[in-house]
């Protein structure tokens, strides 16, 4: 059982603001728990309910925590019978690889997930992030990257301020936009920073005068964009 | 003002089986709905707030009805002004194109949605699904589709069936699987059937050999796959 002092906190970890002031996430479900186990982020401590075996702790505390508690964390409809509590990971990292990936201003979380989930898959170590980009640690964009949280470094910077550096440092800056460069395998330098803009707004006035060029994926039929996910699935496909 | 039979008739539409039973759905928001009226679909009618102007009628009955009404038909948490009543589109069509996306056994509606949506942008003009594949007509389809849902054909057929249909036509058979011919440019032929299985369970057995080999997007990362939609915009941007 929780006391009531822990239980408020871990329900209050739903919330940005309160797991930015504990520098803490909450992470659901057996997959997620046992990738967050073997990943380099520091797991606190697992809860679990009765019906489900509980790893084998090393270094974080494992505790049985009742069906009601678990509702009461949870932020699933049906909450899963294990949980992990973990700590942010230290985000000051150099910026090593050739490919790096962009994005601004992205507000659904099922999206930065699924975004999260195709660097990985695409072996993109760096996204780098606009401030303003849905938080990553929000349940649903854990969900929806389906690990790949544990395995890709995200960097939440200002943006127009990095892309400067990095255009400094010999990276081309390209942008995915509704008109540019027909979308190939070599299209996109291998030194470059490409740039995903939001769903709604497309990448801001700042950061298109910083880009050496846009690139487009040529569309045949009558749907008037694609799904800002798809799209960087589609581009990452050629680039890498 | 509806009638007590209307409200209660449209408020059914929510539910598959009497969406069925009527051979009618629901649209949603103005750009769905002004989507539909531009479509080849029959809309019957257009039901509207106060506070939303109605588009010019033609062929269809255009009704103000209040808030608590477009409350109570909706399916969205927060409903939008104005929403249209649509016929079934006639399903009995021929097959004339080459390339052909076949889904199988999709289960979650944005997914299915989304696919549409992309089939849409690369001039896919015919989807195939299995019968189990989430109904089109669900709210979740029709808003992640973008409208797209108006301008693609989907057939849902006995897909085991039609695909040796297709096969004995000449169109190659080619499924979207973990291990494959590596995707490119010329991979899948011209005239064929690419077939996307669902999110969980991949290709049925019963498909599998029907085909005639299976194409992989190539992966570099740590990620254990690609969500569904994801993947058939990959394929999707090398075969068109």
């Amino acid at each position: 059982m929780l006391s009531k002092r822990e239980l408020k906190i871990l329900r209050s970890l739903r919330q940005k603001k309160f797991r930015n002031e504990h520098g803490k996430f909450l992470v659901e479900g057996e997959k997620l728990v046992q990738e967050a186990i073997e990943s380099d982020f520091e797991v606190e401590a697992v809860y679990h309910g009765q019906s489900q075996t509980p790893p084998t702790p090393s270094s974080f505390a494992v505790q049985e925590v009742s069906q009601k508690e678990l509702s009461q964390i949870s932020s699933m409809k049906n909450p899963p019978g294990i949980m992990a509590l973990v700590k942010f990971p230290d985000k000051s990292f150099k910026i090593s690889s050739d490919k790096i990936l962009a994005v601004e201003g992205i507000n659904d979380p099922g999206n930065l997930g699924t975004i999260l989930r195709i660097a990985d898959w695409f072996g993109i170590e760096t996204v780098l992030c606009s401030e303003e980009t849905v938080d990553e640690f929000n349940p649903k964009v854990i969900q929806s990257s389906m690990g790949s949280i544990f395995r890709t470094r995200l960097a939440r910077v200002d943006l127009t301020e990095k892309i400067e550096k990095l255009k400094a440092k010999g990276y081309s800056i390209v942008g995915a936009e509704m008109s540019g460069k027909k979308l190939d395998r070599d299209t996109i330098p291998q030194k470059a920073v490409l740039v995903m803009g939001s769903e709604s707004h497309g990448i801001s006035p700042e950061i298109q005068k910083l880009l050496d060029f846009s690139v487009t994926i040529e569309k045949r039929g009558g749907a008037e964009s694609l799904n800002v996910a798809v799209a960087t699935g589609i581009i990452l496909s050629y680039w890498v």
